[in-house]
């Protein structure tokens, strides 16, 4: 199965890069034909038309059809791996909205990145497999069913966000490590080998369509073979002296990230009101950031006067270029001359990364164009995130960095000694650390994105310092992305103040735990269904006089299969193993459960029985109530539980033997805060 | 303190190299005049003569002052972190004599590696800074407190084992993988930051000796800079055609890696046995291993035909070389001609694997040197490792692995399109996961090595074949080591025949559970503590009348420390928190508990009460009586436990509440399947 996750989303990811290297490279041509016959209006016209176009495509597919497809959606894989499952997230309809719309949201030259949406793309994949499909068009294959569980799905699922990121990034190390680090929440060392072989998988299919493409067959796709952005061209010779402004670029990068972090936070709280107005307020945004996009992208080059070839000094690559990539473009320029800020601004994003990375290029780009183009994809970065078409993070950050990383070797020129193309890739290590907070993925990435394994040190004590400086202001992004879509998500760290309180307390905070007997009327069952939403209950036997039991917990759905196939009895007593054993099977009962108020119950069944014992999980998970808060979330969390049964001190006869049930909600901080306000004071002494 | 490690363990390292280099460049060039003036007699016993002594140096410090140091320590380490504490083994002591022993033992030209003490060396390092040091030495800093707890301490140790991979392979992810894929058991996030900050540390470090010895200051130390094995001179093409010859060197590394395993496994036994006879037949084994290695390595190279220097082509290197290193060493053959043998034999195991991995050489090396040499590293590997010298597995098993790969290459060559260097490379991952099983971390660590993305897909493919095979055979290398060592490693998956078992059943089958009273006699505790071996003791409690309860685990380090502070109470009460508070600290707690015989306790105080209740852990983690064993096992893992209290069923009065306690040894396989040997059975069926 890993090896067939890997092996569609690496077609996928090919496709989709084919699709977008095309659509913009023929729009680029068509536009810089018209700029050259100097119809500027013409020009600009063609192209905020395309561009508005395609944005179209991709939000009206997102806001009709999957308005979950928005977003990178890693926040979402990460909350699913964690144990909170996000409804409408991993299906065919958001599979495929989240391919076309990716196409069509790079493709129309917005600062996003189809990075995120691979990751997601690969576990949409994975999902559907490990069901067999979507809905009616669900293959019923019997080996299928091996993988129909909660724990394949969940890895399987952690093989597909590294595939994607395999895919988007062509590193298969480095896919492995972002699932481990970012992405994953428990991990085996099972998984660490399955999530290896996907994207060894995903590796092999990439490297056979760039065979096959070679030779300019399929456009600009497969440029770069296997490594993106190759800057292994230039052997890395740092001493001492070099720390310095390394550091530099680290501690201000991690200040950028968190700045960035900040400022879309409010951004996005601020799109979140737009976005709630209904369709068409989602749709007017992301046309107006389109609009605003090619505004930015088209007249921007304008502004910056244009470069003699002569000063790029030994580049010996042809200059100026009007076709559709190099890193000289003509644009508006006579002939000899070239406009450095075209070169960065109307390729793809990833062409503009490996331009603005290339090595041997210390003059090629100026000053006031790298200002301008950083300036130009931070404010569009901000604003392009949070609209509704499906966007990754990666590229706007890893473009802003590079352009941060160039534009800190120029200003510290004089005591620069390693390339300038080494320092973009520097301070796009450490604007990405900043934000994000990976450490070794990133750095694992980084090098395989570049090929230069002399610049890994550096790289490492960047990412260190960046990623140091920017936690003391702000959590990562895709926390603050998690708490902003309130998926409850379970820290890996309880609070400190979490030891202070007891799961007792807890419990008596809450109402009381609805519990059922052993052998139960239906009318209770129905009316305990009916009137709570919890989805398990904990099932109480007393066996005989002055012993009693706390005999399991049952969950909802297995009540509702009771109900739905009226396994009642007449007379209140125990059944054997064979009865229930005969009537359900367990595929049976892992099916969706509906509402009770679809069940047409009369009078006379209602005044029958449930034994509950065939279906009670007899040994749940239990603390005793005088356990820490702390202690119970790290078991709560290791263990990956969905209720924990909290049991009495005390056993005696009139003693209950339950004192409550506590469910993920019950563990969060933000709750337990809301009942427990003194606690916040607590904290803030701490 | 993450920084320390890794500080301390680079300077360590670099010194460790540096004197390994000195030691063998002298030796090999006294030798080498000796050969050239035809005295060879003279030579091999010069030669024969300095490896004995310094094979005597490292086995005899090993034997007389610390056991524990032979070997690689990594089985050991694993072991630790999995939480079982091997005596004497990461102590003061123990550092010195692997620094020492393997400076002798891979400066004595026997086939070990250094890699593996180096892990220990990082790992004792570890433990000793996060104890301020050893025994009587020990600094008593305040802040060093902070780290003198069981999870630091284990965090640090994966620290110290991460560097130590670090500064073997000069790889800082392949170190912070190999201590997530090989080493630790429970991984935090925290973690992987930790071990990537301490690995970067030893980069540095690493860095700044090589900088210092350049230009040859320091013999050969600093050669190839931070990169070891540079194969990223040629460009890696390869088509679909060049899987097939791929995947059979994939398929025999697996098949040769396991059966490396097993004919380790059988030898080290028989060493098992003849180590076990005392100290004097320690040593003779070491001194014999190495006058057989001595032979090897001196008279083999007499057996092959001098080569031409013209027929190694177009590698304008000097030739032949006399001196330390070089791909073409002259020994006894005429000037113009040149012995592929001795420069794979006469050089250090990392020189010799920099000439067998060296590219664009496809003719240097003869048929049959390289099967010469492949079949003497064979030997020689596998009774060199169970000698009481500290060695390592990863060089022995790379050497014999390029050989095999070169071999392969020479055997399929028409089929061959790739640099035999390469096959060389591939060869040795083959073999290393065929016998250690590991995948993301060799992939890493030999992209380090080598420096070649490029030949990153087809070494993940090789190593993905290679475990499959070697799985299908037998258990990785370690997992040998660890059973050899009757160490009581808690596997990551149960079994499945533990499903069918109850906790209840395993608690039945041992001696009833010793439970001490929640105020109880010190003559009561004093007999407890005589007459059974156990480290914590369930507590009781019976506050009123018709109610019990199960009050908690007592330690025996605190049973021990009341015992010894002598705070009894005349009469039978519960004591006020602040009176135990006054008398104890947590350090004070935390300290050895000694032998209860050295406590001379008059019949007075014999007759007083200990309340127990301040040292209760009053919320252990409990089980009910029917979970399944297998259940029960990943709770124990995944939270890390010492001790698990298994609780009834039922509650009532004349129902103890407890009914038993479940330790480590309770929960492995192979004592449960002792005492139930019906499941035995079972397990074949399944």
């Amino acid at each position: 199965m890993a090896f067939l996750v890997g092996l569609l989303t690496g077609v996928i990811a090919s496709l989709i890069n084919l699709a977008i290297e095309n659509i913009t490279g023929l729009k680029m041509l068509r536009m810089v034909t018209l700029v050259r016959e100097r119809r500027y209006w013409a020009g600009f016209l063609y192209f905020a038309g395309v561009n508005l176009g395609l944005t179209f495509v991709a939000a009206a597919l997102c806001v009709v059809f999957a308005p979950t497809a928005a977003g990178p959606g890693i926040p979402e894989i990460k909350a699913y791996l964690n144990g909170v499952d996000t409804p409408n997230m991993f299906g065919a309809p958001q599979l495929i909205v989240k391919i076309v719309g990716s196409i069509g949201a790079v493709s129309s030259g917005m600062d996003l990145g189809k990075e995120g949406p691979l990751v997601h793309i690969g576990a949409c994949l994975a999902n559907l497999l490990s069901q067999g499909g979507e809905g009616r068009w669900r293959l019923r294959w019997r080996w299928l069913r091996f993988f129909n569980n909660d724990r394949d799905r969940r890895d399987l699922i952690t093989c597909g966000a590294s595939s994607g990121v395999c895919a988007a990034f062509r590193a298969p190390v480095g896919g492995v490590l972002f699932a481990l680090e970012e992405v994953a929440t428990w991990w085996r060392s099972a998984l660490l080998w399955r999530t290896f072989f996907s994207t060894a998988t995903v590796v092999v299919v990439l490297r056979g369509f760039i065979e096959v493409c070679r030779n300019g067959r399929c456009g600009m796709f497969g440029e770069g073979g296997l490594i993106l952005f190759d800057v292994s061209g230039v052997t890395v010779r740092y001493h001492a002296g070099d720390l310095l402004p390394v550091t530099l670029v680290g501690v201000l990068g991690g200040l950028f990230g968190a700045l960035y972090n900040h400022v879309l936070h409010q951004v996005l709280r601020l799109y979140n009101l737009i976005n709630a107005r209904g369709r068409l307020a989602k749709l007017a945004l992301a046309l107006a950031v389109s609009v605003l996009t090619s505004a930015g992208l088209y007249l921007l080059p304008f502004a910056v006067p244009c470069t003699p070839c002569s000063a790029a000094g030994a580049a010996a690559a042809s200059c100026p270029t009007v076709g559709k990539s190099g890193n000289f473009k003509q644009f508006n320029c006579p002939d000899g001359f070239y406009n450095d800020l075209a070169s960065l601004l109307h390729a793809t994003n990833t062409d503009a990364t490996r331009n603005i990375f290339s090595t041997g290029t210390a003059g090629e780009f100026r000053l006031d164009s790298l200002l301008i183009f950083f300036a130009i994809y931070c404010v569009l970065g901000l604003l392009t995130f949070g609209i509704a078409v499906p966007s990754g993070l990666f590229l706007p950050i890893i473009l802003m960095g590079s352009a941060y990383g160039r534009i800190a070797a120029l200003v510290l020129a004089r005591f620069v000694r390693i390339d300038h193309g080494l320092y973009a890739v520097l301070g796009a290590a450490a604007l990405m650390s900043g934000s994000m907070r990976m450490t070794v993925s990133l750095c694992v990435i980084f090098l395989e994105l570049t090929n230069n394994l002399l610049l890994l040190p550096i790289t490492m004590f960047v990412l260190l310092i960046a990623k140091t400086v920017g936690d003391a202001f702000n959590p990562s992004i895709y926390e603050i992305i998690l708490d902003l879509k309130g998926l409850p998500f379970l820290e890996p760290k309880p609070e400190t103040w979490m030891k202070d309180i007891a799961v007792g307390e807890l419990a008596a905070a809450k109402p009381r735990a609805v519990t059922l007997q052993v052998v139960e009327r239906v009318s209770t069952v129905v009316e305990v269904l009916r009137s709570t939403p919890h989805n398990g209950f904990p099932v109480l036997d007393r066996p005989r006089p002055g012993v009693s039991e706390l005999h399991g917990l049952v969950l909802r759905s297995h009540l509702m299969a009771v109900l739905r196939k009226r396994w009642f009895l007449p007379e209140r007593r125990r059944t054997e193993e064979w009865e229930a054993r005969e009537k359900f099977s367990s595929t049976g009962l892992a099916e969706k459960a509906g509402s009770v108020d679809e069940l047409q119950l009369s009078p006379e069944e209602l005044d029958m029985y449930i034994d509950l014992h065939p279906f009670t999980n007899t040994t749940p998970y239990t603390v005793v109530e005088t356990m820490s808060v702390a202690k119970a979330v790290v078991l709560f969390r290791t263990c990956a539980l969905r209720h924990m049964l909290i049991i009495p001190k005390f056993q005696g006869l009139e003693i209950s033997p339950i004192v409550g049930i506590l469910t993920r909600q019950d563990l969060r901080a933000h709750n337990i805060l809301g009942a427990f306000p003194l606690l916040a004071n607590k904290r803030k002494v701490h």
